[in-house]
């Protein structure tokens, strides 16, 4: 998403406490993370499919050329600030070629993605767009991201999943009625009471410097303060002990990808 | 160009010492220097129109869509890295339209360009590409930066500039070849013996932080050392003091464009 977030990110990735990150491709700042990508080929690096540029003062657009993914922008011509939006206006088909090209042009830079997720999960939102990302996802032979608990509340999937797609047991991820100073409390709780399967902690890593308190001014939910907090914890030694105390092996989505494409 | 440079430009306009500023449109930080033109109308701001992407970490492409514009593009899709390959690649109809769309969307941001430059001189580089500017800037009722010195050494210039165009006196910018410490010297000698008329010292201004480092990495020249360099010289008390004893006024471009379109 920016600088900040691709050095803090690099750090926490190298303190072995975070397994895996996700790279938002139409993002100005691409080339830094894909030129960490090409010379750091284990790590386990997806890809954060972007249908949003939801910040004020700092925006970016699709992919693809602008006439032909017209459902996807605002009339500025970036992507809609929020999922609703994107997912309201978006024509599937146009969604297909810009997810498609996202995954290309990461490709072009030379980044193996381990698996796909979706930024604030628009690609989530309803069926049709789910159904279009499981197919992209199905043809890249790539994981994507869902959880059993999602599986089980949402009613139009039944259809739609085959018994070889795999979904992690959870995903846990800090909501904005943690207050600043319960952040710790919240993700040593978590830890502590984390049931057996394959649980996801979602986390924003950047530095509450210059750039980001400018990117997210006016949003203090998943702002720069908020993600230097994540980095604090979670490149810090109470995790790694909190880690071990629970007997918590850290896996990465290339090992899940291995397990659902095992002829890749 | 960055949240860096944003930041930095409008302390140098608010110190009353740097009085015009010139915005890129297509980088992903144009919402937050459009909201600073919007509530201080006085700003003098024109557009820095954009057609080379010089860094290689951070980087960006043309307002309108990729399709309409490719011989702007590399193969990544985003303009070339200089403006030779720009100038040597580019197609003049396909210009014409990418410049009046970084006008258009500009002025769908509420910013009121005062004049028109070329990032990088891009515009400047063959006769075809300047035709296209000035017809560009006359149509806008702009002006358009050019010093008579300028005007004086290129020769496919006779057949195409009217007697009403205005040319500056000249445009004084400092060079790789003066020394980080030998920066003061060159500002201060350059206002010591400047000449009547009206010259432009055009400098790059920014914060030598983490995003600016990270911007021009592998990129000393016009760097983010440089462009503090630039900041603490013209916004500082040295070159108030020499304004004031060399009885130089300071102009705005907003004075010059209302010479050439009185009626405007």
């Amino acid at each position: 998403m920016a600088h900040s977030v691709d050095a803090a990110t690099i750090r926490a990735l190298e303190s072995g406490l975070v397994s895996s990150g996700s790279i938002m491709v139409p993002c100005p700042w691409l080339p830094e993370i894909a030129a960490y990508a090409r010379s750091h080929p284990e790590a386990d690096l997806g890809l954060h499919l972007t249908l949003t540029s939801e910040w004020t003062s700092y925006r970016w657009g699709p992919v693809l050329s602008r006439d032909r993914v017209s459902s996807l922008l605002d009339h500025n011509s970036y992507f809609y600030l929020t999922e609703s939006e994107a997912a309201s206006h978006a024509n599937a088909r146009e969604v297909e070629a810009e997810i498609r090209a996202q995954i290309d042009r990461a490709r072009a830079f030379g980044i193996k993605p381990t698996h796909l997720d979706s930024h604030m999960g628009t690609l989530y939102q309803n069926k049709a767009l789910f159904e279009t990302f499981l197919r992209v996802a199905r043809d890249n032979k790539l994981p994507l991201r869902m959880s059993k608990e999602w599986v089980a509340s949402t009613n139009y999937l039944s259809s739609i999943l085959n018994p070889t797609d795999i979904a992690i047991d959870r995903i846990i991820t800090i909501g904005p009625s943690v207050p600043s100073d319960g952040w710790s409390n919240f993700y040593a709780d978590a830890i502590k009471t984390i049931q057996p399967g394959v649980t996801e902690m979602v986390v924003h890593i950047a530095y509450d410097d210059e750039e980001m308190r400018a990117a997210t001014v006016d949003h203090p939910n998943w702002g720069a303060a908020w993600r230097q907090r994540d980095l604090q914890f979670f490149a810090g030694d109470t995790v790694r002990r909190l880690l071990q105390e629970n007997h918590i092996k850290l896996v990465t989505w290339r090992e899940i990808g291995k397990a659902q494409y095992p002829e890749r």
